[in-house]
Order: structure tokens, then sequence, then C-alpha cells
């Protein structure tokens, strides 16, 4: 100290004010350590000012189906602890060779079981409905029309009513498509039901009930949904409960092998519904799947390979006819391949007619179902018997729809080629109540399956089969009926009521440019379809291949690309597409792969929301407890502090489940000292692994007495030493663009500048979320 | 100071120590800043100890065709300095709608270009090759053996030395398929010459001339590096020299839109050559494209579709005999769908047989392929004359194999059904020289076209046609042939002898299961081919489909699945897919989408590279044009200090092509001040977008005297104020995996504890690169 005086004897001043200085920066830490204590002790002093009163807007809470529950967001980055190191060092050609053996295997399963499962519900629909729709025709053949009125309405209605139960008492959240649920999962966003085995059970059997009601509804989306089910539950790992858990399982107790998983059964549950195994894969890839890697696309591959076999030789067992009422037509495979398909100038302007209405018409529809579904979630609210009643509401408007207006509508007379059946009890030129040699064009589709329905209107050589009243009238009451269908407490998909709407009016447009068109109205039906599931669902690549695949004709492919590219357009410019709608009409908060335009005016530290809950490395239980019970958060930095090092610094995050464990171990020490290879010791990674949605410890599970409250516990073996960074100053566009390329849960905030704490913020997804960002900043309006 | 000495008076040991601590602290920093200085002074200077004598082990030079350059790294990132934000607040609704116009109307431009190229590319062939033949036929017709041999073989020199020259001479890049250049483009890596015009010119021509000489080669990976070049043409952004700059075309002048482009470039390409829009998708998504948005998707979707839609009109077009030679067969649509696809467990049986065997020779044909461009490199390097001759080598003994094998082969009596015409002078069932009422098995597969072969082999009902010797010799030569074909300086592509092998023992196998299965040996040659392209190019999804639209046939999707899987695993085990070996081959710093095991257990410090070069905010002339003179670093990060900060930090990351810019402005100032508002002013964003590629301001270009070497310059307003970070202490995994996600250029290294410079390193791609890794820590052996 003399030694010093002395030396600076002659610049006093100088020193002087350069102590002031180091005065100055003392205090400072002071009160940020001091801060940093404070904030720990309670628990809700903010660590920084900006945070102060700043909570996050938007709701952790969203819809599944028709249920509301918690959501949680998924993990998808590698949790690089001690722990895992140690384990990952540890890992033995056995060992890898045993989980590359299990992703194949459970690729294959996942295939086999969704396969199975199309086949059973193909084969139930066709039976139930088939005899039901037997029955109708044997009154109707008897003249007790009325008889037959009643007995159509009342089967329809059990049916319906069996449905609606199953789904609003069991398993509220298997209602609806799925898909926007199952495209919420693999963007990261979890909720213990989306793909629980109850939604799985009610999705097979509700969806198969549903379609034999006769509701204008697909079993398309719940297959998506159901092969999306298939694949979590073979996923889980195991079940501890029912003691079946094997040590192999291990490797896919994470959100990343999960994922991988879910994303196979979706595509093979499109495979399964479409017959259509690339369509499969492509559709994953399309809408679906948020991220996506070459070597996913090739097990995806596999698993719809699969699905296809199963289908095949389910086909093959078929057309001998062992499958009831399922006759020989193969799952809906509408082979349009004989009509050929050269085309001229006329044919493309129709093909460009009609991916302008079904860009219309799509967006409308979206619109309206928007709505509907606005009104039906309040009603869902109030409970499962009021979601019941709504079933029954719009099954009898269905059954009245779909018997009286064929009933009104006059008789046609047979075509005079011998070589039709006509009139017939089943198929094309349905009878009903015609008298011989005529028939009911307008029953033929509505007392049909669907899927009978849709292979009535793709059917080529029967230009005049329909009437173009008939076709107006049926195009109304489907679109209409699809639009109030979606959204009651049933599992439907909206594939089959878009198609059987588009095949409508693809037939009226083929009608009108017949003087300039060589095509048949079966073509016409087929581009109609494509061009009104283009402008609803604003899918490509994927409907193109689907559509091929379930129409077998190659050579309408420039045609059917034309028709989609300009429904797609039409229908952007109004709004998006039905699915993006319906996530987020659920609250399901979606990140987008792109940033919003405003975001570049913002930087990361804008959207912090406070108040930050950090860690010591070695941390007293009681403030580990207190953190957890107070808050929501499943993230908390761990910051490194003197004596364990010069001056504190950000050690990385740990997980609100990884502490529950260490927790629940009571590994704790009396004296703040590193003690973490008494953990590595103790633990496995395995011991970490996240269980199945909805299992795990929970904070009540913990049993801690006063006396360890006051104990420390060492977090540096589970915490997370790389975690993503982003400083203070970063673009917020570019720290969401990191956050969701990587699939991230938390990411860090680090300061720019020195002598700050190390971290100043944890980053979310609900941070990230367009609502939340513009609640902060209003004045952000989006620029268009 | 006096103050405080009497506070502390009772703890003078303790206060001693504190004050010491304080003082290594200070040193330290002047240390740390002097070294600094030093460093930006000498730019030799090491900042760090680790980095000393640590230079990148990689090469940054490869091989593009059959020609050494130097490559550079694109740049994916956003660079969000100043400019960029004043550009992007600045942009109105007018601007936004240019930029979408554009891109559509680059992608129909694309598509309308390369359908062009293509079309014009199938013509030509067919008839120069076309003329060949018939003057060939004529002679053998006359009995003229000798100088049938002898202009056959003269004809296919002339044609070959063609196309080698003007390969070798005008553009080596040129050369070899392309596939693998295009996959390294969109992966981030840049050379001039890949998709330079004059390689499109030869690209197109020596394609044209070298598939018409005979060679054992396609013109399908041409044609994907042609759409490729078209895309990147198309975006250069018009073209300074001859006045053509459009202000619109400024929003494509960088990499991220360029890339978007050339993906629908290559797919165009894919779609031109096979006729197979959707098909080509997928091939820009499986195989060449290393980043994909959804958005995307629908681009290329669009491009593809103009591609069928040219396609579809010349085919109409030509149908009527208008295109010489070329007949109706419409480009390669080899029609299968005649023969029905019922099967059993025979077939399936017969179709793993084949995927093992497609396995097997696949890897053989990539390792042995791998082995001859080792020795061809050796030869090209020597020279263009030593190119062509190797050239006429491969063309002698391409023609003698054909020719001399069809001689060596008996005649075969034509099949009795009157059905087939036989013999015929083109198609199936050629005379070449037998007596009528016989013809030459062998001779119908060599001396056609190969689109002709492949047609002749692929035919349905024709299982006799060719003898089961004539298979094995055809197969044999064909499989010898293509692998010494490829890597001549000859644009050819590797689709069309992998087919032809492929259907040549895949019609083998099925004469070997005649007994247990029904299908048609077509079929079996085209589930052949399929085993041969898995085993080779180890594609999945996207040869699938290109198979089914070659083959218009869907039924047999499950079977063509199974081949493919089968035939991809078994050579999966031995080798990598052909593009990727080659990638590997050429010295092409390819990215993985995963990171390396080994990976884990490195922190991101580890393969920091030095020397590190930095700039303050305000840095003077002169160090900046040392920096860019002595290092080739194309990036530097931007270091603020006191006293414009409180302690030096990093604010950003400047570009090397970005400074010239400025240099050349000349915007000094003689004192170390922000001028950062003049630069706003007197700049645009569009001052700073990157040139077409291989233009753009020299190091060469600036001229700047003594006296300006000694002024200031502001950096601030052009340097990247978010540059993407990561922690020293970040496991390498999981830095690379943002590196590769984000597609940088760059990303900063910072220290974790504070106190230190605020930058400890950028690393770069080659940073990552499994040689460099592995150079450095050679004790980490890759965990398998």
């Amino acid at each position: 100290m003399d030694r010093e005086n002395h030396a600076n004897h002659g610049d006093d001043e100088e020193h002087e004010m350069e102590n002031e200085d180091r005065k100055d920066m003392e205090s400072g830490w002071a009160e940020i350590s001091e801060k940093n204590m404070n904030m720990r002790a309670s628990m809700r002093e903010p660590l920084l000012v900006k945070g102060v009163n700043r909570g996050n807007a938007t709701s952790q809470i969203a819809i599944v189906g028709s249920n509301t529950c918690p959501i949680e967001s998924l993990d998808y980055e590698i949790i690089e602890n001690e722990l895992f190191k140690q384990d990952w060092r540890s890992r033995k050609r056995t060992q890898i060779f045993q989980y590359i053996f299990l992703k194949w295997a459970f690729a294959l399963l996942i295939g086999l079981l969704t396969g199975l499962v199309g086949v059973f519900n193909t084969m139930t629909v066709e039976n139930i409905s088939g005899y039901k729709l037997l029955l109708n025709i044997y009154l109707m053949d008897e003249g007790r029309y009325f008889l037959a009125f009643v007995s159509f309405v009342g089967c329809n209605l059990i049916l319906a009513v069996a449905a609606g139960s199953l789904c609003a008492f069991i398993a509220p959240a298997a209602a609806g498509s799925g898909i926007p649920e199952v495209k919420a999962y693999l963007n990261g966003i979890d909720a213990y039901s989306i793909l629980a085995p109850s939604t799985l059970f009610v999705k097979i059997f509700g969806s198969i009930l549903g379609v034999s009601a006769g509701f204008t509804m697909g079993k398309e989306g719940p297959m998506v949904h159901t092969g999306a089910c298939i694949a979590n539950f073979l996923g889980q790992g195991g079940s501890r409960k029912y003691h079946l858990t094997w040590k192999w399982l291990r490797f896919f107790k994470n959100d990343r092998d999960r994922r991988d998983l879910i994303t196979c059964g979706a595509a093979a549950g499109v495979a399964a519904a479409f017959r259509a195994p690339v369509g499969g894969v492509l559709f994953a890839l399309e809408e679906a799947a948020s991220w996506w890697r070459s070597a996913l696309l090739w097990r995806t591959f596999f698993t719809t390979a699969v699905v296809a076999f199963v289908l095949k030789a389910f086909v093959q067992l078929c057309s001998t006819g062992n499958c009831g009422l399922f006759g020989e037509g193969g799952l809906i495979m509408y082979d349009v391949s004989s009509a050929g398909a050269t085309y001229g100038s006329g044919d493309i302007l129709a093909a460009i007619f009609l991916g302008v209405i079904g860009g219309l018409f799509g967006s409308m529809y979206n619109y309206l179902i928007d709505k509907v579904l606005r009104v039906y979630s309040m009603i869902n609210e109030r409970g499962a018997v009021y979601r019941v009643l709504l079933v029954i509401c719009i099954s009898l408007l269905t059954s009245v729809c779909a018997f009286g207006l064929s009933w009104t509508v006059s008789c046609v007379p047979c075509p005079t080629e011998s070589s039709k059946d006509c009139p017939t009890q089943t198929g094309n030129y349905l009878s009903f109540q015609c008298p011989s040699g005529s028939y009911n064009d307008l029953a033929t589709l509505f007392l049909n399956t669907n899927d009978d329905a849709i292979r009535n209107l793709f059917s080529t050589n029967t230009t005049r089969e329909f009437r173009i009243s008939t076709l107006f009238i049926f195009f109304g009451a489907i679109y209409f009926l699809g639009i109030v269908t979606y959204g009651i407490a049933v599992p439907s998909g909206l594939f089959i009521p878009v198609i059987l709407a588009g095949a409508c009016y693809g037939r009226l447009v083929g009608r009108l440019f017949e003087p300039i068109s060589d095509l048949d109205t079966g073509l016409y039906a087929l581009l109609g379809a494509a061009s009104f599931l283009g402008g609803t669902m604003r899918m490509t690549v994927s409907l193109c291949v689907i559509l091929l695949e379930l129409t077998n004709d190659l050579l309408l492919l420039p045609l059917m690309m034309l028709v989609l590219l300009v429904s797609k357009t039409v229908a952007d410019i109004f709004n998006k597409g039905v699915y993006d709608q319906i996530v987020k009409l659920k609250g399901l908060p979606y990140l987008e792969a792109h940033a919003e335009p405003y975001m570049r005016q913002l930087v990361a530290l804008d959207v912090v929301s406070g108040p930050l809950i950090t860690f010591s490395g070695i941390e007293k239980v009681r403030n580990i407890l207190d953190a957890l019970k107070y808050t929501g958060h499943n993230g908390f930095p761990v910051i490194d502090e003197p004596p364990f090092v010069d001056s504190s610094e950000l050690f990385g995050v740990v997980l609100r489940s990884h502490l529950l464990v260490l927790l629940k171990g009571k590994n704790f020490s009396s004296e703040q000292v590193i003690s973490g290879q008494d953990i590595l010791r103790k633990y496995a990674a395995l011991d970490f692994a996240k269980p199945g949605s909805g299992k795990g410890i929970k904070l009540e599970d913990l049993d801690i007495n006063e006396d360890e409250m006051e104990m420390y516990i060492d977090l540096h073996p589970i915490t997370n030493a790389s975690p993503y960074t982003v400083v203070e100053t970063m673009s917020l566009a570019k720290a969401a663009i990191l956050f969701r390329q990587l699939g991230l849960r938390h990411m860090c905030v680090v300061p720019k500048s020195q002598g700050r704490p190390p971290i100043v913020g944890i980053l979310t997804r609900h941070d990230l979320m367009p609502e939340h960002v513009l609640g902060l900043y209003p004045h952000l309006k989006p620029h268009k």
C-alpha cells in the first residue's frame, strides 16, 4: 500500500480519480450482487428493471380437440450436462446398434399397426354403413318410405350419439381432425392429451362410428392423428406401472426421438388413409413437420412402404370376398386412368377457371369454419352433455338433408346405352324411390358412403348421369354440412367433404366447358376436388401426389399442378390455410419458420419478460424449492460465483424436471461445497430421461424437512453447460430464427457489456409469439 | 484514499491482498489491451496462445468439373447492419410487390428456359445419333460391314472429340455430372466456375455431343447442372458491363435468394430430364438442397409445373412428326402400365433379392468410380490436351465394345408371334448383320440410343427377346464402361448407365425367378434399375417418384419401395452415396446436417484457429488495408473500445466485400470520431449487395495514398451488429449444428468469463470440417 502511495506521489489527482472509478465499480458490483441475493431470497424481486411487471401476455392454455388444457413446450436441444457426457462416453457399439435397430423396428411397427388400423377402420365403416344403407334400400323397395326415413335417421342418430358420447365423455381431445394438434406437437407444443392412449382409442372408434353415422366427414384426418398416437404410444419407452420397461427403450425417452417417431406416424396415417405412401411422406414433410432431416425422409418412407404392403395384402385378401360388404374397390382408389389425357388450350382455360373458383370457395370455407368453430367452442365449453346435444342436432340435420333432399328431386330415366346397370341398389344410378327404368341422381350421391359418392362423381364416361340442378343442390348441401360438422365432438376429417364438394363443382365446370374441352367430366371432378383441396388446405406437392396415387393417373399431372397452384395463389390472398387457422384459433403457440418483419426493429432484450430466477452452482435447497413452487418456469440459469470462479459467470441452464429428480434423491450437503462426483456416481443419465407425457415426478412428491431445506446441493452435474445464447442486442428476428431452427425451449440472453450479471433473461416460445411482441410494442404494426 | 486507508485500518492484510488482486486485474487488462494493439499493428501476432501456429489444415481449393479452383463460402445470414436497417425501414409496399413478383417471374423463367433446353437437348441428340445410326444400318444392309464399323467409330470419335475439346478448352468445370457441384453450391460452397455462363454453354452442347457420341452416359445429370446454371444466370441481377441493370433485380443480390433460385433450377433440371415434375421437386429436396423451407417447396413445384407444361406441349407438337427423327416416344417415358401388377410372396422374394444385388453392385460401382476418378484427376491435371486424349481413348473403347461385341454374338430367330415386327431397322429386334427372319439381340441394346436401349429392356411381353448370355455380356460391358466413362472431360450423367445396367440384371433375375413369379420381365427390368439406382445414389423417395413418373405405373409402388429400401440399406453398409463420395473426392468442404459424435468431446474454443484480426469501431485505414492484404479472411470482428464505451465490447462482424466498397468510397476522417451518419447518407444498401460471383471490387482496385492511410474510418454503419455468437465452452457439436442450421459463414466465439477481450475467435466452415478437427485432435477416433 505504502509502496504504491509512494510511487504515485506525483500524480495524486489522477490516482484519486482512478480510485473513484474503482470505487464506483465496486459499489456497482456490490449492488448487483445484493440484488442477486435478494432476488434469490424472495424469488419475486426482478433482476432487471426492464423486466418489472412484464409478464407474458400469451396464454399457457390451448384447446386440444374440444378440450381446454395446459400446454408445455417440447425441448429438442440435447441437454449436454455432465451426466449426459458420462453416459455418452460409456456408450458402446452394442448400444448404438440397439438404438439403430429399435429406430427401424419402431418404424416397422408404426407402419404395421397404422396399416392394420386403417384396414380395420375401412372394413368396419364399409360394413356398418353398408348394412345401414341396405336396410334403407330394403324398406324403400317395399314402399315403406316413412319407415325407411325413420330408420335412416334413427340409425344415424344412434351411431352419432355413440360417437359423440365416446368423444365427449372419454377423450374430448379426440374431436376434430387432429391434424392441427399433430402439427402443433411437431412444432414443439406438448399437451398430455394430444397423443394420449385414450385419445387414440376414441379417435379410432369415434371416427368409425362418426363416418358410419353418415356425417359429412372423413376418416382421413383422424387417421393421421391415429398414426401419430400409435407412434407416441410405442415411443413411450414402456410402462413402469405395468412393469413393461426395457432397457433398450431408454434411448427414446427424449423429445427429439419421439418427434421423429410421431412424424413417421403422421406419414403412415396419410398413407393408410389414402393408400398413398409417397403422398404420406410428402404430407408429413409439407404440412405436418416443422423440422426435417434427410435421414428422417428415408425412415418415413420405410414406414409408409410398410403401410402400403399391409394395404396391398389386405386388398388382395378382400378381392376374394372375405371382407363382408367391403367389395373389390380396394380402399379409396378411384381409377380414372382409362380416360385419355391429351388436352388443349380449352382445357387449360378450364383448369385456371377451376383454380380460381377453388381458391374463392376454399378461402370462404376457411372463413366460415373459423366462425362456426368459435360458436361451437362456446357450446363445447359448457360440458359434455352440451357437446352430445350438438352432435345430435347436426346428425338430425345431416340425415334430414340427405333423405329429404333426395326425396324432393324427380327421377331421371336411365341412359339408353345398354352397358350400364340402371337402376341399381348400390353404386351408380341408385333407384331410391324411382320406378324401374329410372334413377334418382341426388340419392346416388347422398345415400351412399362418402367414398362411393366420390367414386360416382369421379366416374368417367358418365357425363349426363347427374343433372346440373342435382349437382348444385348437392354442392350447396355438402359445402354447408361440411362447415357445420367440423368442430362437433366427433373425430372428423376435412378431406372427404372438401373432395366431395370440389368434385361436384368440378363436374359443373366440366359441363360448362363442354364446347371447348375434350376432357371427361370425371376428370373435371378430379380437378375440381384438387382445386378445392388447394383452396382450403394450401398444400401443393403432397396434395398433388396424394391425388395422383388415389386416381392412378399420371398423365393428368400438369393440369393438376396448374389447378393447385392457381387455387392456392387465389386463396392465399384472403386468409391462411385451414389447419394454420385452426391451430391459431385453438391458441396453440405455433412458431413460424420465418421471423415477422417487425421483429427486425427490436432486439432480444426488448421481449425478455421478468422476473428472472437464477441459481448458484451450489444452491440452497430452500431456494430451489421456492423457485419451483412460486414460478412455473421450466429452466433456470445457473451462475457460478466467487469464490468458485473469479467473477460470476453463466454456467448453464438447469431444467425443472431434472431438479425434481435430484431433489428427490436428497444428495444434499450441509456446506456449500462441490459434491458433483457423488451425484455422477449415484445417477445415470436414464434417471433424468424424459418420462412419457403426463408422468414424471411432481413437486408434491417431494418430502423435504426443515433441516434439509437449509442444506446445499451441487447443480453442476445436471446443468446443461452448453445452452444456446444470444447477446442482448441481437436483432429479435435473428434470435427468433435461431430459436426456431434449433427447436429450443430456453434461450439465454447474455449482456453485451462487461461488469454486469452474466445473464439478463431467458427467452421461451411464448416470448417470441407475435401476439406477445405486438402486445408489448403495439406501435409496430405488421409491415406488409 | 485517506478515508479508505483509515477505514481499513484493522484489516490491513486483507486489504493488501485485495489490492494486489486489483493490480493483477489491472495489469491483466493492460496486457491484453497491449496485445490487442500489437496484434492490430502487426497483423500477425496471435491474440490467443491457443491459436498459435494452428492454421487450418483443410484446403481452400477444390475440383469443379475437371478443373481445380479456389472456393469460397456462401453466407446465408442476413447482414443486419445500419445500412440494411435503413434500407429495410424505407421499403414500401411496392418494393415488396416487386420482390414477390420477381420471385415468381424468375421461377417461371427458369422453368420455361430449362424446359426448352431439355426439349432442345433431346431433339438434337435424337436427330444426331439417329442419323448416325441410320448411316450404320444402311451400310450394314449393303453388306459393307467394315465400312460400317469405321464410320460408326469415326462418327463417335468426331462427336467425342468435339465434346471433349469444348469441355477441356472452354469450361473444364462442365465435365462430369454436375450434381455434386450443385449439391456443394447449395450447401454453401461457392466457386465462380460452378455456375458460370461458360459452364452453362459447354454443359448444354458438350452433353448433346457426348451423348450423341454413344458414350455410356446420360444427359440427366448435366440437365440438373444446366437448370442450376440457368437459374444463376437469371439471378445475377443483370450485367453492369452490358448496361443490363434493373433496379428491381437488386433484391436478388444476396446468397439467400440466389440459393432459392438455384434450388428451383436443379428441380427444373430433373423435371426436364425425366419428364418428372414431382420427382424433380423431391430430388431437389432429398439430394440437392441442404436448406429447405415450405415456401420453397411451393416455388419449386411451380417451376417444375412450368417445365411439365413445356414438355407436354412439345410432345403434342412432335407427335405430328415435325421433330425429325424424334418420334412419338415422348422424351424418355417408358409406359409399362399395361402389364398388370398383382404379386405374391415369390415376387416379394425376388424384389428383396434384387435389392440385395443392387446394393452390392451399387456400392462396388461407387468404390470403382472413386478409384477411377483418382486416376483420371491425375491425367486431367496435366492439361487440356491430355483430357482430350483421354476422351478419345474412351470413345474408341466404347465404339469397339458396342460394335465388336454385337458382331460376335450369333443371330436369334424371330419370335413366332406375328404381332411383333422382326427384324427391324430401329427399335426392338434389330437386324444388324443377321439374315431375314432373325435378329441380333445384343445389337438391339448396343446400337441404339441409350434411351431406346432402356425402352427395349423395359418392354413387356418380350421375355425371350434377350438371351441370358446377351444380358450378361451387355451388363458387364455397361457396368465397366459406365465406370470408366464418368470422369472424362465431357458432361456426363450417371443415371442412364446405372438404369441400363440395373435393367439388365433385373431381366436376368426375372428369368431366374420365372418359376415362382408372375411379374413380367419388363417389370423386373424396372425393379432392377430401381435397385441399382438405390445402391449407387442412395436416394429413396425421389428415385421412387422419378421412376413412377417415368413408367406411369403406380401399382408397382410397394415393390419399388421395397427394392429401394433394401438396396440402400445393403449399400450403406459399405460406403456412401456416389454424389457424396464425389463431393468429398473433389475436396468440396461439404457440411453435414448432423455433428460428428466426437465433436461432443470438444468445445468451440478447441478448434478456433488463429491469429484473430480485429478492428476498432473507428479504425485506421492502414490497419484495414493491411488486414485485407495479409490475410484471406472474409469477416473481421469489430470491437468498440474506450473512450466510446465503458469497457471494450464486441460490436459485430464486418465483411471483406463491404470494407472494400467502403474504402473505395474514401469516406475517411482525420480524427477518430464517429462519422457513420455521412456514410448512411452517402450509401444505399444496394451498393453493398453481393455482385454476381467472380465480380465485385478487388483489393487492387483501391487507390489509397499515404495520407489517407493514416486517416480513420467509421465501420459501424456497415458492421453486422447481430452476429451469431457462441460461448467458448459451448460443445463443438452444438456449435456445429448452429452453424449448419443457420447457414452461417462466420460464427463468433466469445469468452465465458469477464475481464477478457470480448471475442476469442471466429469459426468458419473449414474449422468445422471433420478433417480439420481430427487433424488437431487425432486421438479422437471416429466413434462408430
